[in-house]
């Protein structure tokens, strides 16, 4: 184990002790606890980014940008599916991944509390998940697809997802809304799941995931089809079968 | 630890096993695997109970009801929140009550992932979870209230409780739709959240947290808003001050 993993499966035993207390009396409104453990996490993780790499800039959901002089920048979201650790939902993550001349070539995704360690390492072409390789699905049809919408109960945001992909949403095998796109791009990457659309996911939340997508073997677009960038917000990650399958699907 | 309890969390560590396996080359359709593990976890427990408590009845999801002679009857639901766990999301459970002359006076639910046992025993006035006593939230306000909608991405589904339950779909502090009857409930009764709507839940899905939700200080009615039967489908799962607060908000 080098030393970006040790730091971020350390910060992940913290996550997942956070997550076993009863939040009843910590909870302050929506955010109370959980900007806490957000900053938490994020502090240990920059702080030992610092150490380990000098000079490399770093991109942290709550502390924003800090500029290095290596060419290197390190994506963080110290916590991706926020909502879910609330609502006492084990799926969230630690989301760390690295960027060398505009293009992601390491990433790290990190569940404490499965203990599900999703990795690819810069120079390889496969992704790995606790050591083992992984593989996209083979699903090549809509109607046996497992498909996953970033959506929370927002009936508005839920509307938009059904004007874009009706057809999908309401033709799939059977069809999810859940939170935390990090681990979601992975599970597709994981042959969990065939496809996952989110209309709002952040940099922070799906670059890293979308690398160890695509080195399983997976595709990723943005959420309007045009070619993939990172900084973009918005994300479809699906295996290689149906992405064109998709493209076709989308209404407007 | 009694008898019961270490049945389940032996019948955990078979499901918390299977659900660590990539389930790529095993999945067959939508239910391949999953009735597989199913049966297997119901075969245990049915057979640890017809051991343990000869001359019980028992009723469960897949073999359906086997009559006993005692008054008592099982009422088992070896997985529930089966689509989770085919997708990844590692928010499923065993649930198993016990019934004695027609009403609930013992549950169990048990998440073996992170690792959560919610139980309440007979001539308890108590609910725990991992020994500690559990209590409801105190929140009492609609704009305030974390809210679970037991749905997936079905789009008449969600659009059924949006038409009844607009007022708090749209104005709640935030919701999320999440399947597991069980341990959403659970999540009431905890603290975690502050109520959970389900139109459809069945039986062996919420009859053994129902009682956990009571005897944390929470309140419990068929989705119907009138008072709770157990045998009904649907639940309404609330804090003891919001529950008031929802009857007068629903539509129709």
């Amino acid at each position: 184990m080098d030393g970006i993993e040790k730091v971020i499966i350390e910060a992940g035993g913290i996550l997942k002790e956070e997550y076993g207390h009863s939040l009843k009396f910590s909870r302050k409104g929506k955010s109370g606890l959980l900007s806490e453990v957000d900053v938490e996490i994020e502090r240990i993780i920059v702080g030992q980014l610092c150490v380990l790499f000098p000079g490399d800039g770093i991109y942290s959901e709550e502390a924003g940008e800090t500029k290095g002089n290596t060419g290197r920048r390190w994506i963080l979201d110290p916590m991706d599916g926020t909502t879910n650790f609330i609502f006492g939902i084990p799926h969230f993550c630690i989301s760390l991944c690295l960027e060398r001349d505009g293009k992601i070539v390491e990433a790290h995704v990190y569940n404490p509390i499965p203990g599900e360690y999703y990795m690819t390492k810069a120079g390889e072409r496969k992704s790995f998940l606790n050591g083992n390789e992984i593989h996209v699905s083979e699903t090549d049809r809509v109607e046996n697809a497992l498909v996953v919408f970033g959506f929370s109960a927002d009936h508005e945001n839920i509307s938009a997802y059904h004007r874009d992909w009706g057809k999908l949403f309401d033709g799939c095998g059977k069809g999810l809304g859940m939170l935390s796109p990090a681990l979601n791009i992975c599970n597709v990457a994981r042959g969990r799941i065939d496809c996952f659309l989110d209309l709002g996911s952040s940099m922070e939340g799906h670059a890293g995931a979308a690398l160890i997508l695509k080195r399983a073997g997976g595709s990723v677009s943005n959420y309007d089809s045009t070619s993939w960038d990172f900084e973009k917000s918005g994300v479809i990650a699906s295996n290689a079968h149906l992405m064109p399958v998709l493209r076709g699907l989308k209404n407007g």
